[in-house]
């Protein structure tokens, strides 16, 4: 195990009906919020209205921020900025899905320090503190609610990075399963590849030591997700599978997947977030075209790890046939696995290349140009 | 999954001579120290050097509280109180085990409100505040360095309580694996049995509904420590096996495997700690007797659960050879697993039984009279 340091001090409160405490938690530290969320759906479904009245309840006043969208970008956080700056809100309340509580997080930042929020994302300034941020979530995949992270794209140079400080730690975070038992197959598919994602990335490409614990942490987190997805696929409103599946998603990158890792890569997503910056298809889906495509290029390299994943997760040590389960359950939840499965049927692979090799840059990576170019080409 | 609050604020910082950063640790919150520890060892092994070193190094002045006991006691904590106050310490630096950490938690409390600390842990008073506490871990077992609880024993009525607030959570604490690896196979064998049994009481005891997640990361866990056993049984200075066990001991009781978990019942613990309260025995070897007789007093009861238990950790669906795998274990590394094999020929079954049903009126219990004689029975 490498050394580490960890500390997680997000307050999560998990549990049907547990919407209704949003207000009281954020009480003690604001009198006005800033509401930011994507789609009116949350209005249609009664969420709006049982935030709105636990605020009411607890004399919290509130200034609206919507149409927040997945893979947020830049220019809409900025004007969240003024909007909170000109309004004096003391704190953000989040409700949404990973975008919102991203975007809500650089709104955070922005309200309180000088500097641009973009001079931070790239580390050409260092942000003093950040307005506190509260969040409901109601799809749970990103574990933004749980991390002091957040993914933003800078609409002008389609930079698509992602920012970690502990500044951006949720205060408190709202887990109510039953929030989620509308989310859609597709949407239930594409987290559910997300969070396997997120589990996996340090177990492939840590420096492979001794970590019994680390490793069968990853592993559960896999399984978990695999478990829930059976039975939403016959019951999609069943809320303790519902349940498991919003709890293993927080639990999937909130920092534990990580400790004792060292140094490890995000392959998967350095990858991806080419492919929805381009394209404009859901992070998730993105991912399961390229999770079957990266075991497959590094089968050989990478036999004894891979083989012992597909040993705890199908009870099967072949990685050829591990793989081939897994493609089997990606279709089965209806993930792409291929480019042309979600209608990409030409991917400029020379331009996803090039943009996978900057966000390598900021990232860090140890994927050469060559093997990013077989990896999507494993993809067609 | 059941609803649950979560919120665990402790910094950890892991890994090889991470004990070198605990002045810096400290220094923004504490200009003076009690420094509290148990034997004088830590003398003799170069760990008391290098803390007053990085003490000094940060400025920081120190008060020695030594002497603390394994099944740390109340008169001693209120001197430590005394100690303390009377030199105008900023903050508690607790150096060694879970008895270490636990009794520097009281005496924090004790420092800084006027009643007493007995009357919060029988809930006659709440305390205010409570001093910052760091801790050095030298012994993994408890996970006393990363949650808010601590068990003391009142050495005038021999009521031993365990006392959970969240102002005790240690602000930061230290786990350099080096630090552990001497201790002893005896000590290693009893802390292993700890971390399991904090691992399985929720596990076992919880209402049974559907936690992929919870069950899978409990499973682990236990897999984990015999994992690092097995190594630590032919290389008990293995770096690697050190630092998995210590990890695997923090996240066995720092709040996850509770959460989901409901309403539970720490059964082993209740009934464990009248015999080493009585006996003076290691807690862990109380834990080694009493956790196969309570598998085998309940192996109808909890067929089911015993036989995914022990198909996931040795591959055996059958309660019976599960159990026998399970008492094999502890034979291997050094635990005892009936009274006799610590030279306990004549356990007080009735005094025994008695202390328990009052731990279970302070705790909570679903033990009745009868199943807590069977399981001490089953121990002879």
């Amino acid at each position: 195990m490498k050394s580490f340091t960890y500390k997680n001090p997000v307050k999560i409160i998990f549990g049907n009906g547990t919407i209704n405490q949003i207000g009281k938690e954020i009480k003690p530290y604001a009198k006005k919020v800033l509401l930011t969320y994507g789609k009116s759906s949350i209005k249609q479904n009664g969420i709006y209205e049982r935030i709105i009245n636990s605020l009411d309840e607890n004399d919290i006043e509130f200034v609206e921020y919507a149409n927040i969208q997945a893979n947020p970008i830049l220019s809409h956080a900025k004007k969240g900025v003024e909007i909170a700056i000109k309004n004096k809100v003391d704190a953000i309340l989040a409700v949404g899905g990973g975008s919102v509580i991203d975007e809500s997080k650089a709104i955070a930042l922005g309200c309180t320090n000088e500097d641009n929020i973009w001079d931070f994302v790239i580390n050409k300034a260092k942000p003093e503190k950040a307005l506190p941020i509260f969040t409901v979530v109601t799809i749970p995949a990103t574990a933004s609610e749980m991390n002091a992270t957040f993914v933003i794209t800078n609409d002008k140079t389609m930079d698509k990075f992602a920012y970690t400080n502990e500044l951006v730690y949720p205060v408190a975070s709202i887990l109510d399963p039953e929030l989620t038992l509308t989310v859609s197959k597709e949407q239930t598919a594409y987290t559910s590849v997300d969070i396997i994602a997120h589990s996996i990335e340090a177990y492939f490409t840590k420096e492979d030591d001794f970590a019994p614990f680390l490793d069968g942490y990853v592993e559960n987190l896999v399984k978990s997700v695999i478990a829930s997805d059976k039975i939403l696929l016959q019951d999609s409103k069943n809320y303790e599978a519902r349940a498991n599946l919003m709890w293993t998603a927080t639990m999937a990158w909130n920092g534990l997947t990580n400790c004792g890792a060292g140094c490890f890569y995000a392959n998967n997503h350095q990858m991806e977030h080419p492919i929805s910056a381009i394209y404009g298809i859901a992070h998730g889906a993105g991912l399961a075209i390229l999770l079957p495509a990266w075991m497959k290029y590094f089968k050989e390299e990478k036999k004894e790890r891979l083989s012992k994943f597909f040993k705890a997760i199908f009870d099967e040590d072949n990685v050829d046939i591990g793989i081939k389960k897994f493609e089997d359950f990606l279709n089965e939840i209806g993930a792409p696995i291929k480019f042309k499965d979600i209608g990409i049927d030409n991917p400029d692979i020379e331009e996803l290349t090039k943009l996978a090799i900057i966000g390598g840059y900021q990232r860090g990576s140890n994927l050469k140009e060559e093997d990013i170019k077989s990896i999507y080409k494993l993809g067609l």
